[in-house]
């Protein structure tokens, strides 16, 4: 007996939920949990199937599933095997330490395989936690060198996510496109809200009575991917700007680190420029 | 076409939810949303299906059901109609004009028939918002006296809910069980902490940093049924208890009509001592 | 024996405090509770302090603070004294409502005067409250002549502040001026995101997670005046835009009337473009 | 010039804020931020002073408060320096992880001079980063031996605070007088509810919809200290024991490190069996 979660995203038809489940049963698959969602705007639906069974034959069911399943129908069984991860890292702290001590007591749900920095600031702690730490600096390089060079690192990991925690630097439309639905950020702001440079900066100038963060899949437009969490904290006039970074940055990891947690359990979809999110 | 929700609590079995779809489809219904829960330690299993379709044939459709499923199968159909209710009070205002406002304005998801008082306070209010107002005192007379009265005024309106908006006397078991499962009560504390009376002394004396409400279905113990919503708020050093009444009420409201919101949109089931709430 | 709040705001210098207390302390004036800010920014000092005594000589110890204080130095000594507020509206219910329940069960810290609104929706609401109702509709009209009208009204009336609850026509420079510092907005939206028409839609289209509120003074640029309370809630896939105008509407009247509180109760210094608030 | 933080606490009477004021003014301190509250329960004056000054004479200037002030008031002056800490633990990670992260990165706001553990668990993490790790076990022990190692080493080292981070022996009232108000606990429950053992446990059972967390102050009276911060989360249906000590941890972290922060800045006073926090 085994655990199989099934994500199933297709056009939206009547009967998909009997034709999927009577699939399922002709396999003496058990449907432990199951959410779907219709996207009404886009006549999308959308599915995620936890189930127990003796599956030795998955390629054969998720054949009978497309087969049964409107023509662009994508259909994905993930059976329990630990997600791989590299994270891209620039030089604030609060972010990458959250996920290491996380992958240090396998309590992250993903396995850390390398961290990328375009600075040595975070060398020294990366080690420590038994990490490999690899530098690539970013300075007398075009942005394409540059990449070139992150990407041979990723590359040797056969990594299922790139997490960019804090990672400064804009990727190029052809890197985001390389790793496309692979890429996730942390936002320092509460999106779409001062977009840009110095958010906490611009918050602190607004006067603004609270802040946030936003966890979003990154794509070819800054700051536009889809969301996929997103949480705020109150800040008053004591506030100045380096109070506003320090809360900031307990909403940062909080927000990123459910991103994650969600994403490694296999509960986000991405429907155009948004998430559903099956929590 | 119409709309129905559909409403399935049984013991826990494998196929249940392909044996459900099954009947479904053969009966042309298209599944909208679905929700389900099993419950491991009660081996219990819930859904919660909207469907849309035509369906002259109601009863049909939940024999057909109810043959399909575990012996102990409780199966329920709603089309959409109104739920009907009955609020009963003491002296506080601030839920029931929560109530009162949005059954004014066609928001609350139900329609309040009455609203019955231990005391005169709340009259002059309610009649202005054209809801008809029921005095009966609980003084001078035994709780089998004044429960009487009461249930001789409810039972003039079919209600399906009866909504305790800070009503201060406590219910008889046999009352309880006139109107099982249909008894909401707001209380003022967040429990399990502080049960009983004056719960913001307690809060107060206690120091603690945040306070909170809790909704619940009433049952033969007091503050023991099942809870439906609960939310906190932050107080501190300067909150006296007058200011934690004050905080607390603003928290009574919004727990208890967000309670209010599940319950008429039949999201919420009952299984034992707790809730299963498919929001 | 009685109340006393005092609001001083002058260019910061050393020994403000000292000098302000030891004034009071002549006065025979106890200090009960002082709270006080030091915008490094603008170089400006905030402090509202509120104290117990005899004084039958207000306009004496205005007199001798000013004149221990630099220049620019502004005094306000308030007595307790209720607040009187115009409450403009356009059709939407739930701000007004938990402003007039408020005010039926005086619980406000303020009393409502008249209500004024552009549209008759919400005179039946109004009237049945015992408040008295003012159409001045802006169809047909110049903004000039509308204001003009409404401007007439309000001034029968000697209000302390004008609020603005779900109006949604824009005031002109000209009528802001006159009440300056005294207009209370309530703006659909977590501020600076989503800033103008239709928020709700604009977040549904982005995908965000969290929708919010924010109260501020309303000043020349619009949607651009100084914050006052801002709140923001959970969001998900499920929520169409009418689920997110919903769920915008509680957090609106949260946040308008947690804003009300604070400015009731003379807790709200404006500096510049932002607010400072004892809590 | 230099900052100096004075906190004073004592029987409250007339003319304590400008007495005080007057005496800072002789000295030349300017007062930055000044924070005063009355518990009038217990007649008490509490305040939290921030100055900067030229002050070579702290012995002069604590005795001069102290000849201007009631009898049984305590007069504390801190110049900034680091606070001492020593950190107990049993085997869960959390919280020590997020101490030593930001002790590594120089954001505790304090020092962590040693980890002292009864099992052998957090051992090799604590070494990585560089802090000496202590293990005294309780196997085989009666409580005073096992108290008197741990004090043995707590005491070499000159500790400000000890920090319970998830330490899961019960201290004897002994052990407590010797640290008196200088010990913190994590409690994983919203305090008053759910003492004692296994409160996720208790919490599941009873079906609650909010978990929380307390850090509180050490008495002899367990789980019933001063409490200093508390945070709640939500949870629902689909949280068994395992998903709720999962959310609890979250929080655990969250309310410790909030109460560590505001500690060692000085701004938590304790009265009676309440503490006064100037956020």
């Amino acid at each position: 007996m085994n655990d199989l979660t099934i994500l199933i995203s297709c056009p939206d038809q009547v009967g998909l939920v009997t034709n999927i489940t009577r699939i399922l049963a002709s396999h003496q698959l058990n449907i432990i949990a199951m959410r779907e969602f219709v996207d009404e705007q886009n006549k999308a639906f959308f599915t995620r199937i936890a189930c127990t069974g003796v599956f030795e034959e998955t390629e054969k069911l998720k054949e009978k599933l497309l087969q049964n399943l409107p023509d662009e129908a994508e259909v994905t069984l993930i059976t329990k095997k630990e997600k791989q991860i590299v994270v891209l890292v620039t030089k604030e702290y609060h972010c990458l330490a959250e996920i290491l001590i996380k992958n240090q007591f396998k309590t992250l749900g993903a396995n850390v395989k390398a961290v990328i920095g375009n600075y040595e600031e975070l060398r020294d702690f990366t080690e420590k936690l038994g990490i490999p730490y690899f530098y690539v600096t970013h300075i007398d390089k075009d942005k394409s060198q540059f990449e070139k060079q992150v990407k041979e690192i990723i590359n040797q990991f056969d990594a299922d996510y790139l997490v960019l925690a804090k990672f400064m630097r804009i990727l190029s439309s052809d890197f985001v496109k390389d790793y496309s639905g692979k890429i996730i950020n942390i936002h320092h702001s509460f999106l779409p809200a001062f977009i840009g440079a110095n958010p906490y900066r611009q918050a602190f100038e607004r006067g603004v009575k609270i802040i946030g963060a936003t966890a979003h899949f990154v794509t070819d437009n800054l700051d536009e991917g889809p969301i996929i969490t997103q949480h705020t904290t109150h800040v008053d006039h004591n506030f100045g700007v380096k109070e506003m970074i320090r809360a900031g940055k307990e909403i940062e990891k909080k927000v990123l680190l459910e991103a994650l947690e969600l994403i490694f359990e296999d509960r986000v979809f991405v429907s155009g420029n948004k998430t559903i999110v099956f929590k």
